[in-house]
């Protein structure tokens, strides 16, 4: 809410939010639409630019000069349904961000119907409704809210959503969209992740584009779980990522997002009305009836191999449910075949855990290429031993979360290396030609 | 050494190990240099194709005949000086790997010395000298490996030698070079660690080129430690990465190393005598004489933060000397700042260490892009903790192993986070325009 001074001088003027205003300023004049004020300095005047990026002035409500009334009110009614095509799911992040303008900080604040209405241009491509799940840093995501969130996109599935938006955090999105992939079985309608990499203040912002395209995508005729961010190739571009083979990989860039070990599912743009299959997509339709399975262990541990890794790390690992080894090359970790006298294996206290019943799950510290534990002799000691892993491709990250659904439908050690080792969702690829 | 029934085979042919040679086998005629057989099954023979790889033959020491005398025997003794110009140090890995045929597994056996005669090609470069430090997998280094290695460079720089050239195991061999960079300090000469990605026996084995330019490498003008693999462009063509940062990009691939956050140093074709700079690099003779440095702490921990990650996991590690907390996007961890009812934030456990006195050091999951603690809360939350390394540009990798470092210089809290935000080695970037 803007403070009364401004309400006041804004009512005088006969200005709504929403109208196309001009103001002046210390920096100069700037046009645009007048947006709410969620929070923040209540007298800072936010303007939504006409290249779609949003700025705060300090212009104490003066120099404000009414252009054009907002459009979006001579909408009748009817295009602005209590419920749309499209649901979207708020669960904070950037790309639904405020910045509080003190601090300079960024914080997880606009809720989803906020954004809607800071980008009518939504309407153009989809009657949406939306719903703010969590309001938190996506690096407090926790096991728990990937359940609490599968059950919301399943429960919008039933109500007859033809495509669900999830609106994420981008430093953990990979691991809930590959929860989602686990959790959400036979998926009628497409379920899209989408994130910013920059907050909506910044002029470089992508969570325009991100949307956009993520609402487009939701439209689409496939039914699984991708990943919408901008592609990097053009500023209108966004890839649609496998849920299961997809990573941040670059801690600021727009196009941090990448495909790994895959191509991107497609490639979009909104605008050009493109949805461009680069790979085997799931259509609607394909089979079966929603069936949610979020039933997951908590208790499993992420450990990253190294030289001078202490084997009782490993060994005090042993109250949790399994372990995914984050290990080098090919799947490798310190066995010392050649009784080395400086080395110090921790195959022991791996063989110790497995022996205990504890699932021990390989993943490449390399993060690009397949695990292959029979070329070297190391592998294939971590193999004897019954680790997991042998011929994957998954990510560090998406082998956590498999381990930790897998763990969720059985603790028989058999089963779980079975469930582990056999594809589930497209988070192990068949080995290509090219390997 | 070759069985007795071989030996006696060849010598009545004439044929010596060197010798071009032709063998009629079960899988067709095959021609080359016959090579020393150093392990493994003792009636195989070993060619070196025309291609450059070896190849073993079970033909049970008939069908050869002797092409050529081996032309390496025709050098004057004065082209293999007891000692060359340039030194090449063993340390054991898949470039000097051989295959154990009953098994297929590749152990790391081939000597230097060996590998020398394996690559007669070797002398057209330049004089060298080797010397093999360790057999092992890199896997099973240790950071008293490290340090064994850096004083064997050393004495050899001492020992006149105008170059320096490591033959190391891929999996750790960044770390290794992180090491090295901060172990050996006003360098004045390369120090070239390479290795190779396919073993010997595999017809696209990259040892021959990456050797070949790592010698090529060592003679340039400059001075500080590179690491020579595969470019990927062409299979004649090597980069040189900075040793600080550098990284395993994949897990099979010939073209796995790729420079982070930087240029490669240079580009690399010994054939076309190509050594072309792309960064700014310390030259030969730019000041001091080498100071060796390696104090290093081997009580330090890696911690890969994820959704789940259990506070404990993070407390139970208070009899570490410090620890790196690999943390997702611009440098996050769980905080919950939003007080969400169901996080679990780490932050408490990591502010207790801290003020036990254990550095806490951030590196970013995202691998490529840089820290910066102030942009989102949870950032400055942890920054306000005390956690060392906003604004670093670092890998993973390459934040243990100076962390490892600094502790071995000082335990004292305040210095540890002056020494680490520093640039010591290259490891940190400065910012570019692009950032």
């Amino acid at each position: 809410m803007y403070s009364d001074k401004i309400q006041s001088i804004l009512k005088k003027k006969k200005i709504d939010v929403g109208d196309e205003v001009e103001i002046d300023s210390s920096k100069g004049k700037f046009s645009g639409l007048l947006m709410p004020r969620t929070a923040g300095a209540p007298d800072i005047l936010v303007l939504k630019l006409q290249n779609g990026y949003n700025i705060g002035i300090d212009s104490k409500g003066t120099g404000v000069r009414l252009l054009k009334k907002g459009e979006t009110k001579k909408h009748p009614p009817i295009s602005h349904p209590s419920r749309g095509e499209i649901a979207i799911l708020g669960c904070g992040g950037t790309i639904a961000s405020r910045v509080e303008y003190k601090t300079g900080a960024v914080f997880p604040a606009i809720s989803a119907d906020e954004l809607r209405a800071a980008f009518p241009e939504l309407d153009t491509v989809s009657t949406i409704h939306s719903r703010e799940l969590f309001e938190l840093f996506s690096d407090d995501m926790t096991i728990l809210h990937w359940k609490k969130l599968a059950e919301a996109v399943g429960a919008e599935i039933k109500d007859g959503a033809k495509g669900v938006v999830v609106m994420h955090g981008t430093d953990t999105l990979s691991y809930t969209s590959a929860a989602l992939s686990f959790m959400l079985q036979h998926l009628p309608v497409p379920v899209v992740i989408v994130g910013s990499q920059r907050s909506s203040d910044r002029p470089s912002s992508d969570n325009r584009i991100n949307l956009m395209n993520a609402v487009f995508a939701a439209k689409q005729d496939f039914a699984q779980v991708g990943v919408c961010m901008h592609a990097g190739t053009s500023d209108d571009v966004c890839h649609l990522h496998p849920g299961t083979k997809v990573r941040k990989m670059h801690s600021s860039r727009r196009d941090a997002f990448k495909s790994i070990n895959s191509k991107p599912l497609a490639i979009l743009d909104y605008r050009a009305n493109r949805f461009e299959q680069l790979l085997e997509i799931r259509k609607r339709g394909d089979g079966g009836s929603l069936k949610l399975n979020t039933k997951m262990s908590d208790n499993v541990a992420m450990v990253y191999v190294h030289p001078g890794i202490r084997p009782e790390l490993i060994s005090k690992l042993d109250s949790y449910d399994g372990i995914v080894l984050i290990a080098t090359g090919l799947g490798h970790i310190p066995t010392n075949p050649f009784n080395d006298k400086l080395a110090k294996p921790i195959l022991p206290a791996v063989r110790q855990l497995i022996a205990s019943g504890i699932p021990i799950v390989v993943a490449p510290q390399t993060i690009y290429g397949r695990l292959d534990l029979n070329v070297y002799t190391n592998g294939r000691l971590l193999k004897e031993a019954g680790a997991i892993g042998d011929g994957a491709d998954w990510t560090p990250e998406c082998a956590y979360v498999k381990l930790c659904h897998v763990l969720g439908q059985t603790k028989d050690m058999k089963k779980v290396k079975e469930m582990m080792e056999k594809n589930i969702a497209g988070e192990i690829s068949e080995r290509s030609p090219l390997d």
